[in-house]
């Protein structure tokens, strides 16, 4: 059965986003890409161009996850509380939509993609695109951001637990 | 023509708003209250609780304008990013129904009602009762402050430019 994950990574700027298909242990990119809005648009405006956006793929590809990545503290605390307000309309389009909804913490979904919760953003995107069989990085960086939140919550939900385990074959015995 | 302005004071466990209905000079409360959310529920329920009670107080209302007031910076900085998530929201409502939005900080919403930015709770309550000819002040508190906002945003649209000022009948010439 295929599960429909869609990341995002919240901005006020840019928001980018990842839709991945998880079969079994397979991880595909259905499609990825940025809400951008205009900066010289109010606030209000902006909320609306990122509410409608994430919406729309929900409505388009109808995944059965959203995974958004938890605000980070921005040097400035007025960018981070402007940052709050993008993530809301984003877990507001989720909820409405009835949606599963995670929330991941950028170190976290390093970890779960490199094994290092302060890896670097190369280290991220190399694994991203190793791990969805890619040929480059999902550009813009944004994107790959995206991406990255939603093969955590793959990761996340399909790690063996202990008593599943089996000794892998290629294990020493 | 009577100008209808719906003040709100977000919060993630009770988002205060106030309908106040200005005809020149007066300025006589419609409707006041607070949107309550459930502690134990997930944040993005909290905010589609949130967003679906402002949605439903602009339907019933159809104000022309909605005064937000302004994040203020909570002690916790994970306690003010939360407050983003609820004031995005309530943004997002406003900018749905196409309403003028105004937005105002704490200190103005005081100092255009008692004239005073750092005015007490005590003082705010005071005038917007006087204000609008009230027994006594909106409860609770937090409608209070929806109805301030609401005040604010009349007072500042109100207030006479120099150019139109006509001596007044009782200053002294």
């Amino acid at each position: 059965m295929t599960r429909l994950v869609l990341g995002v990574d919240p901005g006020t700027a840019v928001t980018g986003y990842g839709v991945v298909a998880f079969e079994g242990r397979t991880a595909t990119l259905v499609e990825c890409g940025v809400i951008r809005t205009n900066a010289k648009d109010p606030l209000p405006a902006r909320l609306l161009n990122i509410h409608s956006g994430i919406a729309e793929l929900i409505a388009r590809h109808a995944p059965h996850t959203v995974a958004v990545e938890d605000v980070f503290y921005a040097r400035n605390v007025r960018t981070t509380i402007v940052l709050g307000h993008a993530r809301g309309v984003i877990l507001l389009a989720a909820q409405q939509a009835s949606l599963e909804i995670r929330e991941y913490p950028p170190a976290e979904i390093k970890k779960a993609i490199t094994g290092n919760g302060a890896a670097t953003k190369e280290q991220v995107q190399f694994m991203v695109t190793r791990l969805l069989r890619l040929k480059n990085a999902p550009e813009p960086a944004d994107a790959s951001d995206g991406v990255a939140a939603a093969l955590c919550a793959c990761l996340a939900t399909t790690l063996p637990k202990l008593s599943q385990l089996s000794p892998s074959p290629r294990a020493p015995r």
